[in-house]
């Protein structure tokens, strides 16, 4: 059996535990390829992907918001990110998300990567985008982010060394634009 | 004011909707500090945090294992990862997910980086943990893994630059590990 020959896990039924926009649960039973059987797979659906856009500057730097997050009580620095509209293409979600959160125009949008940041229980899909900035055009919607501000390569790498950067996605595409 | 000072947000209003041992999810009516407010604000709360264990030889070799996924429907090489029981340590975690996942023993722990993967609606939290190998002592969990094995560092660099390692939570192991 070559590598890329493994068999997916197959659903076998589905209990519906709630339904919105934003999230989906359902309860499955899922077969998984080796015969194994999970009763109550608890599985969060996502409709909508996101994309995380770092856009550089001539000068190398980089674009950061901060933003007061919620679900993780922080409000630390991140690269702006958000969800996807339906339909909307990714260097289209990037130039719109650093429009939002910046008030940047960019250029150049590069997809870097794409992964799922919980796999083990959701199927959210992140894609990464690498970027060129623009001008600032208008201020930045200040119901989400608190700050904005460009940072440069020695300030990022010292973020990351003192885990200051908590935010999964600004983190995995940090260390992405550092290997670049 | 200080860049440490920007208050969190505030919950004023609860409404469960499901609540398991896998994952709890409300509907928060959410005050941030500028005073914008979020009416149902869809929280995924996690009560158990997870650790990944990137596990090295003495040849400087990495394990990997494979693993089905139902959420993303892959089953690509990932890291060995898994949920922390009440009560137990990041160390004792990532012990226990090495051996349930590869049969080695290990030792040497030191806890890398721990960060949020889907900050703006989940509270899960990732600890990174690298540690080295000791030696294998039993086979693995056959209903979760379908395949280990060690990878250098120059197949390692392969994998990444083909986007082949889809789950976030090792993506972000290994980058940090190929910075360290």
């Amino acid at each position: 059996m070559k590598p890329n020959d493994f068999k997916k896990p197959e659903r076998l039924d589905r209990e519906v535990v709630y339904q919105s926009r934003w999230v989906n649960l359902y309860k499955d039973t899922v077969k998984f390829p080796n015969g194994y059987v999970i009763d109550k797979y608890h599985l969060l659906d996502f409709e909508r992907e996101a994309v995380a856009a770092l856009m550089e500057n001539a000068k190398g730097e980089v674009m950061f918001v901060r933003v007061p997050r919620y679900a993780s009580g922080t409000a630390e620095w991140e690269i702006p990110a958000g969800g996807m509209e339906m339909g909307e293409s990714i260097p289209d979600a990037a130039r719109r998300e650093l429009l939002e959160e910046t008030g940047f125009t960019s250029s150049d949008y590069q997809l870097i990567y794409t992964y799922y940041p919980m796999n083990g229980n959701a199927n959210q899909v992140f894609h990464i985008v690498f970027c060129k900035a623009g001008e600032a055009v208008q201020g930045f919607d200040e119901n989400e982010v608190a700050e904005a501000r460009w940072f440069n390569k020695e300030e990022i790498r010292q973020l990351l060394k003192d885990n200051k950067v908590v935010d999964g996605f600004s983190l995995t595409t940090l260390l992405l634009w550092l290997q670049s």
